[in-house]
């Protein structure tokens, strides 16, 4: 009698596509990624299918060689997911990846739910966006409804004057996709909340997470965030919860907050395994790519408490030299095989210790060795 | 300006090339991976080439992919790894990987580095038999020199009154390969020292392991050896430390021990990632693959720290029911993705914990919920 392998397709081909498929692998999953681009990081280590999201022949191909589909990219067109899903489980589901792919129904449902979030309004038109500027105020930011990713497709207002270059910037996604138009959030700081949903309902988080972005990427990550008191874990942890329930979301997620004035605001809801929580591979019990996967493959979830302490630097561009890291106690590398390109996320490190005092001597002096201690200074600080 | 990332080629697509191409990739390393069959479980991680070990033009085709060469398998032939030598950088070095590979020319080497082992007498013919079991005395064992594994090409002779039935087994190999007869030294516990040699000589060992076999394989494994004082501790580091740097190794290791009055006897040692360290995937700071993938290609060394405590049990013919193992805290799940075979290794699973009490508690629970309560029993007994 031949074995068969359980076998996740995943759409898009990237590092978190990567990172899947690694965690896969010693559950006895295999992986089958599709990315339009034959240079797909993931490739490396999985099986590569070359495709357009919409080229129903080879994504119908696709379907009928996996048992469950899931993503790495949160902006596949809806209705690639649809159609996928008429064929196979997909997880999420597609009304759940159109909710979280849309600022504006995110948003809204994040209301819905309890969750307070900036002020917002719907932009589609130049004379939305002054009439939104007069309820909103400024400073404000303009982002695309659909799309956006890693800061991209956004424009910061410091005032009303600056309608016109925002529009100038945005205008013509605006026909497209859709505006929305943010208050600008002076949060003391900004968190996030790994969860994961099983298909029968089954619910965890891992420890909250403190995050630091630049440039609207993310660029250092600190977890569990040290300064959060009980009830605003609880807060979050419900939040998420009751966000994850209503979608009926199968699978990891991210939910990205605003603290101000110690009250929680919802940013947005990654539908994916999540940047922020990609110190759980080493600091965790069970990674968010393990857990994902164990998540849409109706295995048992596993635990996702800490081990300790984590930070996480994102290496943005190109890589840093791995020397520091690879020599640090409880140092881990990894590199996305990807070629440098500006702005690109191409790799992270994470350092582990048992307490915060130990993370933050390891902290300074890797930092130091890579001459990256402007980045790691916001963790700094707040171990010391 | 394209990036190529450094390829390490293996020997062999088993469970070991499969663990360290999983291991290979957040370093930004790529394998390949030589087999003979096409079935071979490291085919579902990374890209396999079928090809024999006498097929010197695919060798050639190989190598001439790669920046290094190792193992997954120490019974290549040793001209396959000279001729590959010629061409790449192979690691551990041909040479060093003959003497592994030759259970008489390992143990004269073990005593000529001041680590004493069982008695043993070299055996080539029916008469050399007689010869060594006066020497050696009964209980014996009768092994092949080469191309033994998990306990293989072994013959246990109760008494001198065997001899005719050890014979009957093992002769026809003696003509090819020769044999050695040893001691059967009625041990009080075996352990073994994982240790990693770096290309430029920097050499780290993992806590020691305190293994049980079954059958002539490895059933379960406990790390740190909790019932190691210092003195054994050292005295098994000097004995790695001496046999790697007599042979210039380069990678990682095991030397398997015997502890018989205290004294420690070598059994043999595995010029390899070992079954007694795959503990250290999830239990040390750097595990035995990643830090083999590093020692080839003259990457520095990781940290060989423990997280605290671990038990590896090993999964022989087919794999248990996941779910004890998934639901515990901090218990990790290793399928291979092979098919059930009796005697096969198709699987392990690794449960970590803070301490040593904890660990118990976890083992008693596990191996409860799985059925294998003896199985982990030495365990159990040991943390008690
Ligand atoms: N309304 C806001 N007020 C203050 N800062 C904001 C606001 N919106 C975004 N930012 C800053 O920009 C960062 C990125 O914004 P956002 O999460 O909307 O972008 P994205 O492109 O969806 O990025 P990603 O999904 O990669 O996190 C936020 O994490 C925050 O630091
Ligand atoms: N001389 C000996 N006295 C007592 N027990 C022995 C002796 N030799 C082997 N054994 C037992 O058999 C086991 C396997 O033996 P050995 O290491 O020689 O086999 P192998 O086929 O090389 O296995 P592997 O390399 O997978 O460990 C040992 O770990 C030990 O438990």
């Amino acid at each position: 009698m031949t074995r068969r392998l359980p076998v996740v397709g995943i759409l898009g081909g990237g590092q978190l596509a990567r990172m899947l498929s690694i965690a896969a692998a010693p559950l006895g999953v295999r992986t089958l990624v599709v990315d339009s681009s034959a240079d797909a990081c993931a490739g490396q280590v999985t099986q590569l299918l070359v495709a357009d999201w919409n080229d129903d022949a080879a994504l119908a191909d696709f379907a009928s060689q996996v048992d469950v589909v899931t993503f790495d990219f949160e902006n596949v067109p809806a209705e690639t997911a649809e159609r996928l899903a008429s064929q196979v489980g997909v997880f999420p589901a597609p009304q759940a990846l159109a909710i979280a792919q849309d600022r504006l129904a995110e948003k809204t449902l994040f209301r819905e739910c309890g969750l307070n979030t900036p002020e917002f309004m719907p932009v589609d038109t130049r004379e939305d966006l002054d009439r939104a500027l007069a309820v909103v105020g400024a400073p404000a930011i303009l982002k695309t409804r659909r799309l956006g990713y890693d800061g991209k497709g956004q424009f910061r207002l410091r005032s009303a004057a600056d309608a016109d270059a925002a529009w100038e910037a945005l205008g013509a996604p605006a026909a497209a996709h859709g505006l929305i138009l943010e208050a600008f959030v002076p949060f003391e700081r900004e968190l996030s909340v790994v969860a994961v949903r099983g298909r029968h309902g089954e619910f965890r988080i891992w420890p909250l997470t403190r995050n630091w972005h630049t440039d609207g990427v993310l660029s250092l990550s600190l977890a569990p965030a040290p300064d959060t008191s009980d009830a605003l874990h609880e807060a979050a942890t419900a939040h998420a919860r009751t966000l994850a329930e209503r979608l009926n979301y199968v699978g990891v997620f991210a939910l990205e907050l605003f603290v101000r004035n110690g009250e929680l605001l919802g940013n947005e809801m990654a539908p994916r395994v999540h940047n922020s929580g990609h110190w759980t591979i080493e600091g965790a019990h069970t990674s968010q790519f393990e857990n994902h996967i164990r998540a849409v493959l109706g295995m048992p979830l596993g635990d996702t408490g800490a081990r300790g302490c984590a930070a996480m630097f994102n290496w943005i561009g190109d890589m840093p030299d791995a020397r520091p890291v690879l020599e640090a106690v409880d140092g881990h590398w990894h590199d996305y095989g990807k070629e440098a390109r500006v702005g690109r996320k191409v790799g992270h490190a994470t350092i582990c210790a048992p307490d915060a005092g130990s993370l933050r001597e390891r902290l300074v002096s890797i930092a130091g060795a890579l001459g990256r201690e402007e980045q790691a200074q916001p963790a700094v600080d707040l171990l010391g």
